[in-house]
């Protein structure tokens, strides 16, 4: 398991891309305004280095490189006020979905909305508590289960609402796993630091107005249960990440509807982790199908 | 994009693991009865040498080591039979969802059940066409999909149906995920040799009684449309695994419904290709939740 106590990902001055731990200004935790790093040497998974090395930040990328994440597991209606507005009962096991390891991005970068997520009616935010496996975890009882968490990060299930839901047969894969869609980040908060992951206020802002506003204590799911249960019989890896599920205030659950639109900038914080401030931007065509 | 023609891994009798070039008898095609291959050196997805040496086959293992696959997709419902079995419309996209990489398994392995899978009922079988992508296909034309495989392989879809559509909350994650899973092979043929994916027989035999049999012709969305629309904002890297659906014939479809035992003998067969020949195991616990 790693040594580090906020794993960041970031492009440095220099030029070059580093691992490192946070350096923070005495009173801030939001990792996002880290300036300045510890450089890692080696993946956090296998054999590394924290070094004396200090590198200035330029810019913060994904907490992990994409080789560095094994599989995405999402849960969706893990907040209870969130299934009420989804009109949905209340979950008796996690309700599981995946992400491709291509919907990793960076706590500042774009989210980028291809043509085909253009189309059709339901561009939405989801802030969600991510926690990150460390060791690998198999049969482990709920009690054990946070030994297992390298640590937490804030994050985003940019979702499409008709692609998720309308066209998708039932299954959410078409509308949640687009290139770029799990911005996550601002770093990794080690577990040795955040010892209870049901106690964070978590929000969401778009264009500064706050949509979001809950506690992750709403969960109905918490983390370590939500382990327990995912590693009966699945071999959880170092680098998967676990989205948690968002709670109310979703754009499908607003009155009147609240669909995001190109240019728009959404925030999704976590209280002692920090911000990931992503903007909405449209892209042109590549080809045509 | 690889040089190879039947990539395997495999176990030889030196004791090492090997990528490897399957070596056939002429006339076999089943590449379940390669005893030989020529040594391939590095990744198939980087830089690989295909060399003169031959080594001797004692195991075939899964055709790509874990650490080689990224993403693992599949579709539901995608043969017209297989969906009326099922009391589905026909869908009008892919059905999409996702496997983790621990469900990937060699075409030998045993499948374990573990006990949270020996709860309930419905282990049921689903004989697959796999495709692997062999290189990155972002928004590809129908018309160019296929020049992005690198082959194809054959592949067990293994799923529990008490945890796929009862306890999900009708999300399939629950019940489709788990270790070993997925197991496919018995290795990869070259989209060279396989130019056309679309007329290929493929079936399932349940401890030697044959359950599913059909031709890959009857799936509602060929592998190239498939790769058109799901490369649509998304980015395929090589090494992602497709599971194309399953024909009719399921245990699920069947009247009485057909479930798995322990120590039940599953094959799943594909013209061109191969077997896979797995046993259900199941297993004990580790621990209590």
């Amino acid at each position: 398991m790693s040594s580090f106590t906020r794993l960041v990902r970031f492009l440095a001055k220099d030029g070059r891309t580093y691992y490192g731990d946070a350096i923070l200004p005495s009173g801030v935790t939001d990792i996002g305004k880290a300036t300045q790093a510890r450089v890692i040497r080696g993946s956090p998974w296998s054999q590394h280095t924290l070094t004396d090395q200090v590198a200035d930040v330029r810019l913060l990328l994904a907490p992990l490189a994409r080789e560095d994440v094994a599989t995405v597991r999402c849960l969706g209606l893990n907040y209870e006020q969130h299934a009420h507005e989804s009109g949905m009962p209340i979950p008796k096991y996690p309700v599981l979905f995946y992400k491709p390891v291509t919907s990793v991005a960076g706590p500042f970068d774009d989210i980028p909305i291809a043509p085909v997520a253009q189309e059709g009616e339901g561009l939405d935010y989801e802030c969600e508590l991510v926690a990150v496996i460390g060791k690998e975890a198999r049969e482990v009882s709920e009690a054990q289960a946070l030994d297992y968490v390298a640590g937490y990060a804030v994050g985003n299930d940019v979702s499409h609402r008709d692609w998720q839901l309308k066209r998708g047969g039932g299954q959410w894969g078409l509308g949640k796993g687009f290139d770029g869609w799990a911005p996550f980040g601002p770093g990794i908060v080690s577990s040795k630091i955040i010892k209870d992951p049901q106690s964070l206020k978590i929000m969401t802002k778009v264009n500064g107005e706050t949509v979001q506003e809950s506690n992750t204590r709403d969960m109905i799911f918490g983390v370590a249960k939500t382990i327990a249960i995912l590693s009966q019989g699945t071999t959880l890896l170092p680098g998967d990440l676990i989205f948690t599920g968002t709670p109310q205030g979703v754009g499908m659950g607003r009155k009147p509807q609240l669909w995001l639109k190109d240019g728009d900038v959404v925030e999704v914080s976590l209280e002692g982790v920090g911000s990931c401030i992503n903007r909405v931007k449209f892209t042109k065509p590549r080809s045509r199908l």
